[in-house]
């Protein structure tokens, strides 16, 4: 599915009108600062696969929502995934050089900037989604803000950063594991698909928890293909730097379960995925073809 | 009016209510990842004035807002103040090891957790303000998020902190200088005025507008008093290090306008906002007050 001529032609459109797009709402390089805004651009433009805003558009499919409001939502997620990875690259974090194939912005920059940069992606995020968007009323679009908030703070993403941190030449179970990255990873991914859905026709509580349960899955599948990546694709090809958890001595599903075996396990997770979308019909192709693509990666 | 006894223990009160509306609203020290909760409470409680809390719960009054809105409004403005400071103390930014008579929190903890810890702090900001207000419609909550996000990025806060480091060892002019502080502190000292308001009865365009002009003029006299105090008190006293913009090579608005000047303007423009309040009576007396207050600071 994932092959499919048209899937790839609707990915690479979305990719397409998603730089078009983050060009379009960052701030003007040519206005002070101009040494910030310049390098958020930096930060953001020309980089990544953009799977969080292919997501929000995969599930804004099954909702009826408008391409501009679903636009404006994937860039914020984008903008929240953007900061974390300039932060993360920091030499008090994981000091890493390179990043979607260019010099990280510290290194580029400066890391007083990169500081700045992520946090002023991070606020750009919540000002996007707090500005109102046509046919969307005022309550949904403050639970996207909380959904998007909530994913991304101590709860979440900084939460799992935090864990990571801890956990470095620690022994992890399997399920610390999964916690890490439940929070680290999968709550910003599984964000992206509820916030595409809050954008159109409201669903049925039955429907979001069936979307959650897809979501959820889908967000730890996607963890478990990064560490099979990490170990299997060289620096080049993967556009940072590879071999770097066990370098770090950093747990990962490889480690703790095998390379076979987490292939296996990425594979499952996204059968399952598949299982809870299976009332929604035709309007959930795109979701199923896109988890499909992500777990395809590792093949 | 700042040493009235009604004001002052208006403003202990809020102080105490705040202190229990935050340890209330950061998360549970006891909760994984405990080190980074516990890092998060400490570069936030018992600590500071609280000055952008008060202008919260001052313009509240306006507004006829309830207490439990304006806490929470308030702890949102608070948390991006603090996370701003803990970012701004780290190695790469001022290289601060002091603040609020504390440890700061790089130096408390370590680099890669006050990183976390600002970047947590900020999603926590607006989750809090996410969070519907009872009374509050969510068009005017979404109108607050907004508000609080255009402050504190790229085009507030974190915008003239970018100029800031741009600045040091440069000579600036004094509309140079006026354009970063509008930036750095101006803007949320403004929007905490601008968000009180919202949290009540709506106010008309006009008066809105004169409340605005209010807040502009108050944001920049507390700057130009903490350059009065940075030159005129002691590190004990200022429970952060004195002297550091002189040590910096940084233009303040004593260095540019010397010492009785400065403490000169900052009551023309204290005076400036007294008049920009007179058409709102007795509902506006919490807000003069505490504008004399900060600006009494330097006297």
């Amino acid at each position: 599915m994932a092959n499919d001529t048209a899937f790839v032609g609707w990915m690479s459109r979305v990719q397409q009108d998603m730089e078009a797009a983050l060009a379009g709402l960052l701030p003007d390089p040519a206005v002070a600062p101009q040494r910030l805004h310049e390098a958020m651009r930096y930060a953001v433009l020309e980089g990544g696969k953009r799977v969080r805003p292919l997501l929000v558009f995969a599930a804004g499919e099954l909702v009826g929502a408008s391409a501009a409001n679903l636009a404006r939502v994937a860039a914020a997620v984008e903008l929240i995934h953007a900061y974390s990875l300039v932060h993360d690259d920091l030499p008090c974090m994981d000091d890493d050089v390179l990043r979607r194939g260019k010099p990280t912005c510290h290194v580029a920059y400066d890391e007083a900037t990169a500081l700045l940069v992520g946090d002023a992606l991070q606020t750009l995020a919540f000002d996007l989604l707090a500005t109102p968007l046509a046919g969307v009323d005022a309550a949904a679009q403050l639970a996207m803000v909380k959904t998007l908030a909530h994913a991304s703070g101590h709860a979440g993403m900084a939460g799992g950063q935090a864990i990571d941190l801890a956990s470095v030449g620690r022994e992890l179970s399997l399920p610390e594991l999964e916690f890490m990255h439940l929070l680290k990873t999968g709550a910003l991914i599984r964000a992206s698909v509820l916030l595409g859905a809050l954008a159109g026709q409201p669903l049925s509580d039955a429907e979001t928890e069936r979307l959650d349960h897809f979501a959820k899955r889908i967000g730890l599948a996607f963890q478990v293909v990064d560490d099979v990546l990490d170990v299997e694709v060289d620096t080049a090809t993967l556009g940072k730097t590879a071999g770097k958890d066990a370098a770090n001595n950093k747990p990962t599903y490889v480690s703790l379960m095998g390379l076979a075996e987490a292939k296996q396990f990425a594979r499952e997770l996204r059968d399952d995925a598949f299982d809870a979308l299976s009332g929604f019909g035709a309007g959930a192709e795109r979701l199923k073809a896109l988890a499909d693509y992500i777990v395809a990666r590792s093949f």
